[in-house]
């Protein structure tokens, strides 16, 4: 447990930036936590990591007094637990398309009454500094669910999902939105005018219902752009582009560009 | 598959005490393995261990001839035919709440006509010396499935859940009873009357059904007090408890206690 | 992507032969793919392949320019992007039963409008060598999706099954379709009429709907034999078993067999 | 880099008094780190522990703000650097028996113009939040150099090695040692009026030198006997016989002890 | 340690003939260890296995109750005892070609008096199932230590390498010897009169000394061939050549040799 | 091997510029090798990297055929045909001090006539695509082996070492050298008199003897310089620095610089 909580930090009123991993390895998620991000994501959906990569670079972030939240792949239910007993602060979850879907993010994260998480985060319970039954009262408030909002079905659904009880957060996939509106054709969601007023209407969704809006952000540029649209949890670039950006920086300054 | 197999041992009449691993690594399994328990749990669901190092653990303990149990994530069908192709002796299923979640369990354990497994197991075969059809005759009785039974819906649905074919015995879990039957405030099952009466139904409605009856105890004086009550497969305490145990031990008697 | 494709090949009229990888471990898959196998497969659901260990192996297949096949767990929705995203070109889903099974593989691994796959294949549009909005285009036509067909469920719903749009081929599990046909009593696919029935109707539906027709074969027999009734995709024994043929004639010579 | 570093500990008169892991894995060694242990030692020589494994478990251990130290290999001159680029604040040496083999662990360990220590801890320099300029000033003082005495060589050489510049410690292995000094017939050290007189000489030497004397002790009392003794940096029990041991206490209390 | 012990074994009069694993991973190392080899020998110096793999791999093939042999990198004494901590019963290592080579090796595998090796081989006293006094006793009789003869300069050395006490056995590497003894230009063991009288020496000089003669073989009449020549140790094959002859063979009969 | 081999391109006249992989993980190290680096260099010596992941990391670059060049750790000399055998183009070796250093660098990464590498190549032979006979005449040209030059010591060696038969390049290691001809105060080459003639000094007598020069570049610009210094093999940053830059770049530009 960070020693001032994601969720702490969530209510603090300025947007978070958050660093987003996909290459396995500790070090390189160490070395990202290191930076003056506000959180880091390490990302199971499509960045190539397992359960044990993903365990380990959690452990690592988290050792540097940072906010942790890991995405999850898609209807990965009996995974969640298994994020949440590492003691991680955050979990998105992708492709919430439904009222059903978002109740169900909600039953594998949150304890009861609110869901049905299962008992033994032994490690998370150490880290937090909790006693168990101290650790049972606060768990659903310690860790932030967030309902991914990326299909057209999401968004004729998007007030049932944002009423129910468990989901913390609504996070927009920008690309898979733009897929889904556009019908698998374009990628392009600042291009496209439905995308920009799905996001904007996520945004006043989410504010609403009192959930906090997230959204992926392929460059610092759109993360400024969206922080000034509500958006208060945004996740910007990823180690694969950081590490292709200043290699090849590098490889410009020698001729090699 | 160990000399005399688990669906013997608990055929024996005596309670069998299991050791209940959570720590990744086969080093400390194999530890456990070597002392006389009757068998030992490598835990998936809140053991923080993947499928990479649960396949080996499984595969050090099978090694000492002593039977072998693993606990999945909950759901985690596609996940039991992995584990059960180690070669195991018994799966736990956590969160079998109704007649569904117990067919599932069974469809998913058992080879046709009682299932639906499928065909592939072959170091389970190789370790179980058996030919192919001798292996495909009787793999049903080689591994025992368990259903946890750990929820106020579970205990609605019993009977449907004991009844069903495929499933070997019961287990309760006592955390998320209490927590279940408490609607999320208390962790005290031996406190909570009505948890002790669930825990007394589950082990009439096994024996009526003729299935065996587990429990997971924090403590050998729990594990003591369930056998009496005719609880005969009991999990007792896990390697970071045992660890943390003997370390404080020793910094007890160093006077930093 | 290999320079010739696994779709490309497929279309090329000759029957394709594959290596079937159960083993953990990079330098087996590779020591395979040097060999003139038309493509390998890596199997996750028979094979005690984790998914850290599966994306190693596929990466070094990939690396020899052979087309890299996986067969994932049963009803494993969530890891079949986490598969494709490596970029390998095709992918066998087991216990494909229903019409809604099928529906659900096609969701999983094609964009829309055909799927709902999720975008963030990073590693497979850099080795596609395609631009982000081009991988797009093109991405449901790179990896070909097998629907495994190995139960008499899956025989009943066959023609909706083929009619999935999405579905790429039909594969059949001889081993579990016997199983299933014979009630769970016979491992015998060749001595079972009903069981070379359903074979020849697969691939007559297979080619009815266009699709790729494919088979596990035990033996390089087996395979010949399939392949004159019109099977172009066939799975030839295993690392197993070759490991351990390679042995035993060994130790055959040495008069030890 | 601990808050306070195992310099400044050992420093502070009081006897440390360290766990010792044997044991792969990161959790199990964050669960010791967890505990009051004064420092925690992972066991490269007698440990069945690689240098992936070593590497994760010691950055787990730093980053709970414990001083981690690392015993290597006999020999192990060039894993030395890595070990120390990983940022630990102790080495064990084994078996340096002459003023030679203490020579080279200095120059293994300290930089010029001390010793030949090669340049490039990075993630050691991040972890102590030190400048590279600054980290080079003060590098040499930053890890405790240990070099164990334990043969009859080593103590007909005590004199050149603790004069070697670059040694910090002196640590005592009782086990060889009185396997040294018995040739090869016990392992009852205190039972050898000749190891405990040679453990005497050796805390009069480390104090003669300004060195520390540290002292590997199978169980807690051993430990208090030579706290008394001089010794101020003192290995108690192993992560395998802590978990042996709370495991066999509860196995007793079920009456299979 | 095997029930039969290698040293046993070897002593019974009869060539044992081993298999070679050159794959990481215990799953191919557990499947030869099934078949009737008569001891496994794990290759840590031109199989691309770490010490990780290698303890792993060991643990697997133990567990079958096989002897288990382990050659180690050349020059790296700090590792012997890692790996006969682990409890193997032999010990293979290279280049070993001075009186020199040949006592450092004695000395990091033997315990004193004979040697030199340091004490904390905690798995191999549990699987040895001996008291820690017992264990001190017996071990040097326990794991046998092989010399590898393999360059002119080992020749020239080999009547002090063969006296050199705790050398248990000579072993011939013909492929560096004939690299060796043909300055660099042949691999033709066969087809090299001086290799030949070579290996017929090393016969000669081990019986001489009471030690086993080995050889690793290339082929099972390689094997044979020299069975006749009075080796009593003989590996045959890899299990790259194996697993690539299975497949060859699979290749072969599909019309794609 | 790759397409036109790192000798051929060395031979080619035109500098080289090559990344430099400090972090485990073969998808980094993939991200590096798709970029128009000449070749990529995977550091075993700094990079806190395991011979497993270096293993991993050496397939997954020389797969993208690039040429792989692996920097061991100081006096690996046991290590360094382990790496050879992978198949790898370079080996750099630290601290070559001496010609008795130099000798037993050629010594381990050379066959006979010149050196004494051991013979069992086999994933390296099947990467050349060689047979085996003509990979035992090859070798020795296929993979360059460079002798770091770091220290006063190897300076005043340096005609001994530059001459050493198999020794193909020099290589610089700057910050090394400063710190050694600093007496360890400094690290800054580039202002050091001396540090600049040795560097100078260390290129002309690269080209008297007809070796390769090469040098460790902390940044682009310091690259170019010594390009026109002579020197022709050029590591370039990091990929430690690469991931920092690309982040802070990225951080700056949402005002958290
Ligand atoms: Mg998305
Ligand atoms: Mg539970
Ligand atoms: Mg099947
Ligand atoms: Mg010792
Ligand atoms: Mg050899
Ligand atoms: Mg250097």
């Amino acid at each position: 447990m960070s020693a001032q909580t994601l969720r702490d930090r969530l209510a603090g009123g300025r947007p978070l930036f958050m660093s987003w991993s996909m290459l396995p390895g500790t070090l390189g998620a160490e070395l990202l936590a290191q930076q003056p991000w506000d959180a880091c994501v390490i990302d199971m959906q499509h960045g190539l990591i397992g359960y044990q990569e993903a365990r380990d670079m959690a452990a690592t972030v988290m050792a540097l007094d940072k906010p942790t939240v890991v995405r999850v792949p898609v209807g990965a239910h009996g995974l969640m637990g298994r994020v949440l007993d590492i003691g991680v602060e955050g979990l998105i979850a992708p492709m919430v398309n439904t009222g059903e879907d978002a109740r169900a993010l909600a039953a594998a994260t949150k304890y009861p009454p609110v869901g049905e998480r299962s008992w033994g985060a032994y490690r998370a319970i150490g880290s937090a500094g909790l006693g168990q039954e101290d650790y049972l009262a606060a768990a659903n408030g310690l860790a932030v669910s967030f309902a991914m909002i990326e299909t057209r079905t999401a968004l004729d659904n998007l007030d049932e999902i944002a009423a129910t009880p468990g989901i913390d957060g609504l996070f927009v996939g920008p690309n898979d939105l733009t897929i889904s509106l556009t019908g698998g054709t374009s990628l392009d969601a600042m291009g496209t005018p439905e995308v920009r007023e799905a996001i904007s209407l996520i945004a006043a969704k989410a504010s609403e219902n009192g959930l906090v809006a997230g959204i992926y952000c392929g460059t610092p540029d759109f993360a400024l752009t969206h922080a000034e649209l509500g958006y208060s949890f945004l996740a910007v670039g990823t180690d694969r582009g950081f590490l292709a950006e200043g290699a090849a920086n590098a490889l410009a300054r020698l001729g090699r560009g």
